[in-house]
């Protein structure tokens, strides 16, 4: 199914919502950079530039308070030299408040119509996005481009298909006869979903607009004005997204405070007074487990978070070992380790696995694995375009700091050579070996470059353990490999009983850690990991309340 | 639409779905007794006789710890003298965890098989119901029957039908085909919904069946099993409901512990130690809202509560006010105001209201509601068909004490004369005036036979007020008489805006207390009354999690 030949708001939604129950391929934004034209990259490259140690003026947001900003490029080590407005809590909330009144009004097709526009607009700076997400994130260009640009509007669109649908479940208008032997009773009713009021979006310093969109325009379809408080490392990439959205607001005539961006410093978060403000009645969370579970547990506020979790791999047997070690090695490479879906603790039973009739010593299947993610860091092009940079000097330290714990240590993490940018905060993977018991140093998330190689007894103990971590410390994703396929009911079964989604015998240019718009639910909302999912019917529809009217 | 003649179960439940979708007049069981055959009355009076004083031994669970029950008639004033089997919670615990394992596996269609036909053997006891429901809850027979029996299945089916509905909202296996270049990447995908575990069903006094059924029915096709945990009071209408249930499980050799009664007494109530077992994850909750705010409270559960709430009725201007003070009589009198539906609070402008060119005055529209009321209850055949019995002592004693409170009684609560059963405990409606600032006295729900006429300002304060009652305390219902289109879009918006269901200018057959199945939602959820809604899509999806599974 080809979507770009869409010409209009109806026509790009009707597709989403096609796609969305259809679950096979589909994208409204094409992933490759080539598909932009050739003027993108360099009109891209330009905006990014110009922005660099100004004030970022795209925002209508009005009579600003100060301006701040502290981000810096983990590429060059210096900062972005970039301000943005800033606006009391109570002003935001204020005016939130005050555009949700008039938002809340509109038809869902008026809504729809500036939503996408705010898409089409966001597409056309797609490029500065990727700019924008490599220097404040860390990613590589290629995934910067992707993650914040395609992939994000995406998932934005596929949220707002999902609202969209949502939102004609039920008839506007009603005429209700019961039958009354004779006679009958008339009434006239009206269904109306309400939007709950004012949603906060918070946003995570690695992601920070894939992280964030879904919410955002699942709020926004479903008539409710958001505040979008971004990490304060990372904000001028969905600081364009919001600029973007104002746009298409204004140019619809409509209050541009229906989206405003909350910029705060690291000294000084508003983010608590931001979510605990009594009007606010929708938060959308992003980031560590504390702060999320604290965010969960708000009186009075509907939450959607991702939080942490221990995503796993079992490896049980395999056709061929040495595609499987490609892919996982790179799977756990991918920017460093720095996604919520990166796998982490790698299952390898003590009496090796299977290949086809023969086994693989425990040992063996270690070193393979070992020098497969040591070779992609060592190497000159690929080291740097897979691993990207480190986002947070607190992640570099986390790896430091396990060089000290009570674990082998079977690869030592290492500067990563980037030959584009010398001063690049790099670091490869560190791959410890630990047993099935200790699972004092394995049964938490340590996020960034960081594998823990588990020998367990045997594949039982594997399922039960990465199952245990699931239930107790969440799961993005899980990944297993075996070509037994009882054993592959087995980990299916009990895997989907936590609620993880089981990746099964993933080899070549596919990686666990992807999960795809319009097809993959991403977080199932069901473990510790979250408790929402881009973008099942609930993550739309816990963002108002179906009202039923009557009269005579 | 005629729904009696679906044969089977699945033309039942699409049927039943077009229903949820059209929302005009549907019942599946009709709500006139003579529809069921000239036999049925009888037959369902002999089995209720030949119940009282003996075991309930309809249950299939096996090795009951004990027999016990202290039901008792508010018509007769004495005990039915039916025991039931009791269980530990550990063995009722264990049994439904068991019973989900196998439960959870089967195809939808099976489940929503075996549940259709627990509907069809439930219909055959509606007469039996109706008279267990009359002498537990104190409603009159007729109300028994209906909302016992015919309304409860109907909400029953919608509640299955609509979670039938949601599972099949994705398919079960895709081909996901990405195209890259001159190859493609293909996955095939797996979208599955994965029940939550035990779900526990905690029901009330007044309807223990209508408010029980949707939670159970809506647990129970989404794959989880249930503990069905009564009223002490009124247990033999749903303990019916439990045996048809567990009839039509072993009919199809699935295990009856899918669904379990767990019965109690009001001297040891095991509902805490159920509602916080660790492997109870669904809570169904009907009842006073300390408890049901405890239920919400409850870590890791996913609740659906229907609480208490303040339902408000505003008179602003009528056409005619004799059949609106018909109707509002009837409505605060039916079943002595012991429905959730009740209005409670009736706001009267001190101007008095328009009726057409005129101005009634306050004291005149007072007078004609409390005459009204006083002739409801004082009319030999309508007093005691209308207003039934108490269901608790209570409920009497709060009446009572009313009588001491800083109001005016405009209407002093009697016994209700009943020639059929001259012990009944009845009570006429007591009629409170208060002013607009006296909150403390109206702002709370006051369960029972209680009216208040509130004398305002204004309509404007009127609607002030109302808004506030349930934006602070909930509204289940929310009445209104106006004649002016502007009022009306005002009080519909300022009381949608607090997520209350707006009722305007109803007269005749029909109150303001029917919430119809496959029509009206029951509770928005949207405000402290409770945070669920009879049947919404929510209502469903939040007991089971969409997991989706990859491979190559």
């Amino acid at each position: 199914m080809s979507a770009t030949t869409a010409t209009n708001y109806k026509e790009i939604i009707d597709n989403a919502i096609k796609a969305i129950h259809t679950r096979g391929f589909y994208a409204q934004y094409p992933e490759h950079p080539k598909a932009y034209g050739e003027e993108a990259p360099v009109k891209g490259l330009d905006a990014f530039n110009n922005q660099l140690n100004n004030p970022f003026k795209g925002l209508l947001q009005k009579n600003e308070a100060a301006w701040i900003g502290e981000e810096s490029s983990p590429y060059t080590g210096k900062p972005l030299g970039i301000t943005y407005p800033v606006f009391e809590v109570e002003t935001l909330v204020v005016r939130a408040g005050r555009a949700f009144d008039a938002w809340k009004k509109l038809s869902v097709d008026s809504r729809a119509e500036i939503l996408v526009d705010a898409l089409e607009r966001v597409k056309d700076r797609f490029f500065e996005i990727a700019h924008a997400t490599q220097h404040s994130t860390g990613q590589s260009f290629m995934m910067s481009f992707q993650a914040s640009g395609p992939h994000a509007s995406d998932r934005a669109l596929e949220a707002l298909a999902m609202g969209y649908e949502e939102l004609q479940r039920f008839p506007a208008n009603v005429v209700w006869e019961k039958p009354m032997g004779k006679t009958s009773v008339v009434l006239q009713k009206q269904f109306k979903a309400i939007p709950k009021g004012v949603g906060l979006v918070i946003g995570c310093s690695t992601f920070p607009i894939w992280n964030s969109v879904p919410g955002m325009f699942a709020s926004l379809i479903t008539g409710n004005s958001v505040i979008v408080k971004p990490h304060p490392k990372s904000i001028y990439p969905i600081a364009i997204v919001v600029a973007e959205i104002q746009n298409a607001l204004q140019a619809k005539g409509v209050d541009i405070n229906v989206c405003q961006l909350a910029v705060d410093t690291s000294a000084k978060l508003v983010t608590k007074q931001l979510a605990e403000h009594p009007l606010v009645k929708l938060i959308d969370y992003t980031g560590g487990s504390a702060f999320g579970s604290y965010v969960e547990s708000i009186p009075g506020k509907v939450t959607f978070t991702e939080k942490a979790g221990v995503n796993s791999v079992i490896l049980d047997s395999v056709v061929d070992l040495k595609p499987v070690v490609q892919n996982l090695s790179f799977a756990v490479s991918l920017y460093s380790g720095q996604m919520c879906t990166a796998p982490q603790n790698i299952f390898i039973p003590a009496g090796g696995i299977k290949q086809g009739d023969t086994v693989i010593p425990y040992e063996e299947v270690k070193k393979a694995l070992v020098d497969a993610i040591a070779g992609i860091a060592a190497h000159p092009q690929m080291g740097p375009g897979t691993l990207g940079a480190i986002q947070s000097e607190v992640t570099l330290k986390r790896v430091n700091s396990l060089k000290d714990i009570d674990a082998t240590i079977l690869l030592q993490p290492t500067k990563v050579a980037n030959a584009e940018f010398a001063d690049a905060r790099t670091c490869s993977p560190i791959v410890l070996e630990v047993d099935a018991k200790d699972t004092g140093i394995y049964e938490e998330e340590l996020f960034g470059p960081i594998v823990l190689i588990v020998k367990t007894k045997d594949t039982a103990q594997s399922i039960e353990i990465a199952k245990h971590m699931a239930e107790k410390h969440g799961a993005i994703t899980f990944s297993a490999y075996t070509t037994d396929e009882a054993t592959a009911n087995t980990i299916t079964e009990e895997l989907e009983s936590v609620f993880a989604p089981v990746t099964l015998n993933l080899t070549g240019n596919i990686w666990v850690n992807q999960h795809a718009g319009f097809s993959d639910f991403h977080v199932t909302g069901g473990n510790p990991a979250g408790n929402a999912s881009f973008s099942n019917p609930e993550y739309v529809n816990k963002r108002f309340v179906w009202v039923g009217h009557r009269r005579v």
